[in-house]
C-alpha cells in the first residue's frame, strides 16, 4: 500500500511530506529531486517570493546511504524566509502582527475562516496557499524515480495560456520529450505569444491560467481496475489532478472532445502486427479503456484557473468590519500553468505509483521488478 | 464515516449495493429510489435491453418500517433476463456456450483478459459493462433521501450530445428544476436537433456521446477541505465523476473556460448585502474555493464518449485465433448521455454524502441536522 | 487490495457479505463453504434456533462456472424464519408488533438506543446479534479458499470453557488438525468435562465463555511489516479478532504469560539445519516477530465471554417506562465457544488474505502464485 | 476524518509524527507534550541510552501562538545521538561502517532482511526499534489534550512485571489518578518488588516483561458502532495497543478471566439512580459493550513481552556468514514496562480520538464541543 500526506504552512518553517510505500532497494537521486523542485519554481510570470525561495529537499528518514530501506520517508523542504516571519508565523507566544481580515475571492479565505471559526486569515491561508505543492513536487520526485526504474517516463507540456494556443497536432507522445523552456511549451512559436500575454497580462495588473497535459510513457498494461468504482486508474489520476490548487478541469484522451464527434471516429481500432502483438494507429482514450491502462501513453489534461490575486485587487469583503473592501495582495505572480505543470507530473507520478504498488507489490524494488516482469512475459502476445 | 460498494454482472443474478454510514432514522421512499431506476433507463436512443429490465430495487438490510437504522444498507436489483443466460452466467457448472473472443476497442475487454489472466472476455465485459450502474442509481438515490432530509438538492442537464449544443446562457443554477424529458435537456430546440443527430446516428450505424451538468443546490459552506490533497471536495467530485463508466473529463465551474480568459473576469466578486450576508453575483467557480463548498450551486459537468459498441462495428482482435476481426456486438444503444447525467447524480450524491458525513457525524438524523444547524447558526452574517 | 463489508438484520431478509479483491481464477468449492457455515451452528450447547437456520450460502457475483473472475464476490445467507417475522421485520410499512424495551447487560441495546436514537431496542439487536458472523464466516470460506490455494491452512481448537481446561502441552501447533467434535477441542478429556459444564450451566440457567486458538499453517514469512503501527500483522489479527462479538482479549503465542517469565526462556532462538535453513525449537512469539510473520505457525488466541442473555435473566431496564425490570430473553444458547472457535478462523483467514494480498497482488491466482514462488525462491537459505 | 503516521529511524536524523484532523482552536500545551516524552523516558530498569536522548518535541505545522487550526500538525523529535552516527546513518554517501549480520530473536532482524532483501540489518533494526515510539507519544500527546479539552482523561499504571504483581483488588477506575513513580505502578509495596526483581534480572543479564491497564475516564457513550466489524471500539483499541513493538496481548475488561466464571457473575446489570440516570455497580465489561463505549471507564489491558536484547546473548544466526553466533546487543534495557505503558496511554488515546472525531466532527473545536453537548443532552435520562 502507497500514501502520501503534506503538512506545513506557507510562511511556517518548512514544509514535510511524508511517503510510504516506496520499495526497499531504489536508489535515491537527491540532486534529480532538486531539479524537480527548481523546476517548479522558474516559469516565466511567476512574482517575487520564488526568488527568495530556491527550494532544497532534506531527506530526514527514510533513505540510507542513497537506498530507500522500505520505511516511511520523510522530505522537508525549508521555508527560508520563515526568519523573517517569526512575528506572524511563532508555533507559541503572541501575535504581534496585524491580523489579516480581508477575504480574497477565489481562494480558501472566506469559507476556510468559517469552517474552521478563525479570526485571522491567515490562519487559512498560509495552508491553503500553492506553496503546498512544493511538498507534492518533493514526493513527486521520489515517486517518479521509483516509475523510472519500472521503465515508466512522465512528462508535461503547457498548451494554453490566456487562450495563447500550441500547435498540438502530430504530437508523437510515446516519444514526447521534457523541455526546458520557461513556459515548459513545446510550440516556440506559440510560447513567445503565451510570454506576450503574460507580460501584457502583468502590466494590466492581470493574471493568466491555462491548460497542461502529463504523459504517461512506456506504461504497463492493466495498472487499475474495472471491478469496483474506486479503482478505476481514470478516477485516481482525475482525483489527483483535481487535488491541485486552482485546478478546475481534467480529461483523459479526447476528453470534452468525445462530445463533438461520433464514436466511429473515435475508438482505438486494435490490429496485429507480424508478431501478433497488438498495436493501435490511434490513441484517443488517453491510453485508459475500462479504468486501466492499455499500454498507450496516457494523456491527462488539466486546466488551472488564473491567479486569484490580482494586482488590481478584486472586490471582496472584511470579516471584522464587515465593509466590502478590495482584496488583500497575498503575491504577486501573473501565471503559473508551468509552475502547475510540474506539479501534475508529480501528482500523476505519485497516483500511478499507488496502482503500480498495489499490482506489483511495495517490499523491494528487486522483487517489484521481478513480479513487473514475469507480469510482462504472462501477458505477452 | 460513509462508503460504498458494488457487485454484481450484467447478466448474472442481480446487482448489489452495499451502503454504509446513513444515518438512523431516515425515512425511505422507495417508490423514489425506484423512480431514480426507471430514469436511468428511460432515455432517447436506448437499445432493446432497456424493456427487458424494467429495474425495481429491493432493500434487504439496514431499512425497518420505512426507516434507516443507521446499519448498512443492501439494496438489490435483479437482472431480469438472467433466466435465459443461465447457460452463459452459472455460478457452478461447465459452461455449454461459446466464449467471446472478439475483443472490442473501447472496452475493458483486451485488458482486462490479460490482466486477469482469462480465456472468454464475457468474464471482464460481464463487470465492466455500464449495467453495474443501475447499482450506483440506487445507492444514490438513498444517498440524495439523506441529502434532501438536510435541505440539499441535486439536479442534472444534458448540455450537448454529439456537438448539438444547448443554450447553456442565463440558466439560473440555484433554481434549476429536473425535467422529463427523454433528454434531460432543458433547451427544447437544442433537444429536438439532438434527437434528430441520434436517429441519424443511428441510422448510420454510429454512436454519439455527449455533455452534461449535475447541479447542487442549497449547499451547505465548508464542506470538504483545502488541507490535505484528498479531503478537497472537488478532488472527490472529480474522481467519483471519472469514475462512471465512460466519462473522460471533468469540469468544475468555468472548468477548461478558464485558460481563455485573464484572472480579472473570472473571479467571484463577493459582497454584503444589507443584513451583512456574503453575495456573490457569479460563480464561475462552480461552487468550490479551495476545496471547500461556498455556499453557491456546486457545478460539476462531465463528458461521456459515445458507446464504443457500434452497429458498424470497429476494427478489432481475436484474443484465440489472434486473428483480426470486426468487434462483436454487446448491445445497441446509440446514446446513453442522458443515462450517464442520471449516473453522474447519483455518484455526486454519494461523494457529497461522504463529505457531509465527515463533517456532521452519521449516526441519526437528529443529530446530524442538529449539528448542521447549530454550525449554520455559527457562521451566519 | 482486499476488503470486505457484511450487511444483515439477524431476522431480516438475509445476510449479505461483499468480499472484493480475491484474485480471478480461484476454484470456488461451495459445498466446502457450506461446510463452514455448517461448524458454525452445530456446537454443543446451542439453542433452539440453530436447528431452524441450516445455513447455506448463495453466491449472487464474482464467480462463473467454479471460478472467481476478479469481481467483487457478493455471499447471501438467507434467514429462513424471515418468512415469520414480517410483522416485526417488514422493510417497509408499519410495525403491528410490541417494541422491545427491556435493554440487556451485556448488550449493544442500551448504548445503541441512545446512539441511534431510536424507540425500539430491536432496531439496535437486529444488527448486533451474534448471527451476523453467518455473512463473517461465509466470507472467511472464500477466504481460506484462496489461502489454500497458496498453501496456507487455518485450523482452531477451544482450550477452556467455562473454566475447564484442555491440557495444550506438546501440542504440534505445525500439524494440528481440525477436528470433528461438537466443541472443537482436541482433549476428548477435557472435552467431555466441558460437556458437562456446560450442561450444569444451562440447568442452573446460566451460560458459559471459553478461550480459544486459531492456527495459521505453512505462512510465508514476511507477511505484516515493521514499518508503520497499522501495518503491523498482529495488529491486524488483533482487530480482526477483537471485533468478533463477545471477543474480550486477544493475544498473540504466548501473550500474557510473557509477563511472568524472563527473556532467556522466552525468546525463540535460530539456529540453521545442514541446509543452512534456518530453524526455531520454540514458538513463543506465536510465529510473529516485529510485525511479520516469521515462517513458524501464528497462534492467535482469544477469549469470548459468557452469553449474556440468561435464562435467569439479568437485572435490567426498560428504556420507556424507566423501570427497573429482568432483561429480555432473546435467545438461549449456553455456550457459543465453538461457534466463536469457527468465527475466529474466518476473521483471521481474511486478515491474513488481506496482507497476503497487499504483498502478492491480487489479479490472478497465476499472478499471485507466481509471485509467491519467486519470493520463496528469493529468500531461500 | 483523524489519522496519523510516524516516521524515522532510530539513529537517524530525527523522527516525525504527522498528526491530521485535530479540530481548529485547540490550545496546544508544549510543555505537557514534553512532559508526556519525559515519562516515556523515566523508567527503572532502562540502560544507558534514555539518558542521552531527552526527547523535546518541535511543532513544525499545524499550531500558530499556541493555537491549532485544523492543518496537519507534524512532530519532530530529534536524535540528539545523530552526529555521532553519520558514519552509519548518513542519507546519503558510502558507508564506512561494518554491517550488522547477527539477526537477533525476537526481533524484525532476520525476516525484515528477507522481505525487503536487505544486507545489512541496521536497514531494519532502525525503523523496527522501540524508540520508533517516541513518536508515537508525541501524537498521543496532542491527541490527549484534544480529549482532555472534551473531558476525557486517559491514565494508566503497571500491573505485573516479571510475574510480580500488584495488587488490583478495589481500584476505583473512574478516579484512577495518574502516579509519578519509575514504574508506574499504585501498590508500592507491589513496586517495591518489582524493582527487585529488575534488580535481579540485570544482574543476571536478563530482562523482563510485564502487563499494565490504560483507562479512559469520562469517556462518552456511544463511541464507536456495533454496525461493522470494522467500526467497532473494542477493535479499534486492540489493533492501536497490539500495534506497539513487543505486546503480545490485549484485553478489554475483565479479559480473558471471562472464560472462567459463568455469566451470571459476569454482566454488568443496569439500575435507575434517583433521577432515571442509569447506573452499574460492576464494569466486568470494561467500558465496552456491542463495540460502543457504555459510559463506564475503557479498560484496556495489555501485556509486554520481555525486551529480546539481553547482555546474555541469544542463540542466533549470521546473516552473511551462514554461521550460528550470539545475538549483538543493540542496547541494554532490562525492563521497559513503565516505558510501554506511556506508549499505551498515546496509542489509546490515538484511537479513542478516531472514534470522537468520527462521531463529533473535526472542523474546530467550537463545533466538536457543540456537537458533543447537544448529544449529551439529547440521550439524558
Amino acid at each position: 500500500m502507497f500514501r502520501f500526506l503534506t503538512a506545513g504552512e506557507s510562511h511556517g518553517q518548512c514544509l514535510t511530506a511524508l511517503v510510504e510505500g516506496i520499495p526497499a532497494g531504489l536508489k535515491i537521486n537527491l540532486d534529480e529531486i532538486n531539479r524537480q523542485m527548481a523546476r517548479r519554481q522558474k516559469g516565466y510570470g511567476r512574482g517575487g517570493r520564488m526568488s527568495i525561495e530556491t527550494d532544497k529537499v532534506d531527506i530526514l528518514s527514510g533513505v540510507r546511504f542513497g537506498e530507500t530501506m522500505g520505511d516511511p520517508i520523510t522530505l522537508r523542504v525549508v521555508n527560508k524566509d520563515w526568519e523573517n516571519w517569526t512575528d506572524r508565523m511563532s508555533v507559541m507566544g503572541t501575535p504581534t502582527w496585524t491580523k489579516v481580515t480581508a477575504a480574497r475571492p477565489g481562494h480558501a479565505d472566506y469559507v476556510g475562516i468559517k469552517k474552521y471559526n478563525r479570526e485571522d486569515i491567515r490562519d487559512i491561508l498560509e495552508r491553503s496557499s500553492a506553496r503546498e505543492t512544493a511538498a507534492r513536487v518533493a514526493a513527486g520526485a521520489v515517486a517518479r524515480q521509483f516509475l523510472e526504474a519500472c521503465g515508466i517516463k512522465i512528462v508535461s507540456h503547457v498548451i494554453n495560456i490566456g487562450g495563447v494556443k500550441a500547435n498540438t497536432d502530430n504530437i508523437d507522445y510515446a516519444n514526447l520529450q521534457p523541455n526546458d523552456s520557461d513556459l515548459n511549451c513545446n510550440d516556440a512559436q506559440a510560447e513567445d505569444k503565451m510570454r506576450e500575454a503574460i507580460r501584457d497580462a502583468g502590466q494590466a495588473g492581470d493574471t493568466l491560467g491555462g491548460t497542461f497535459e502529463v504523459v504517461v510513457q512506456n506504461m504497463p498494461i492493466g495498472v487499475g481496475s474495472h471491478i469496483q468504482w474506486d479503482k478505476r486508474l481514470d478516477m485516481q489520476l482525475a482525483g489527483a489532478m483535481m487535488s491541485i490548487q486552482a485546478i478546475k478541469g481534467v480529461e483523459i484522451g479526447d476528453g470534452f472532445d468525445y462530445a463533438n464527434h461520433p464514436g466511429s471516429q473515435l475508438h482505438d481500432e486494435m490490429f496485429y502486427n507480424e508478431d501478433k502483438t497488438v498495436y493501435r494507429k490511434t490513441n484517443h482514450a488517453g491510453g485508459i479503456e475500462g479504468g486501466m491502462s492499455n499500454g498507450e501513453p496516457i494523456i491527462v489534461r488539466a486546466c488551472m484557473k488564473p491567479i486569484p490575486t490580482l494586482m488590481t485587487p478584486l472586490h471582496s469583503i472584511d470579516i471584522e468590519s464587515k465593509q466590502e473592501v478590495l482584496a488583500c495582495k497575498e503575491r504577486s505572480d501573473v501565471c503559473a500553468v508551468q509552475a502547475a505543470s510540474v506539479v501534475g507530473e508529480a501528482m500523476v507520478a505519485l497516483a500511478i505509483t499507488k496502482a503500480m504498488i498495489d499490482k506489483f507489490g511495495s517490499d523491494c524494488m528487486v522483487d517489484v521488478l521481478q513480479n513487473l516482469q514475469a507480469y510482462n512475459e504472462r501477458i505477452k502476445g
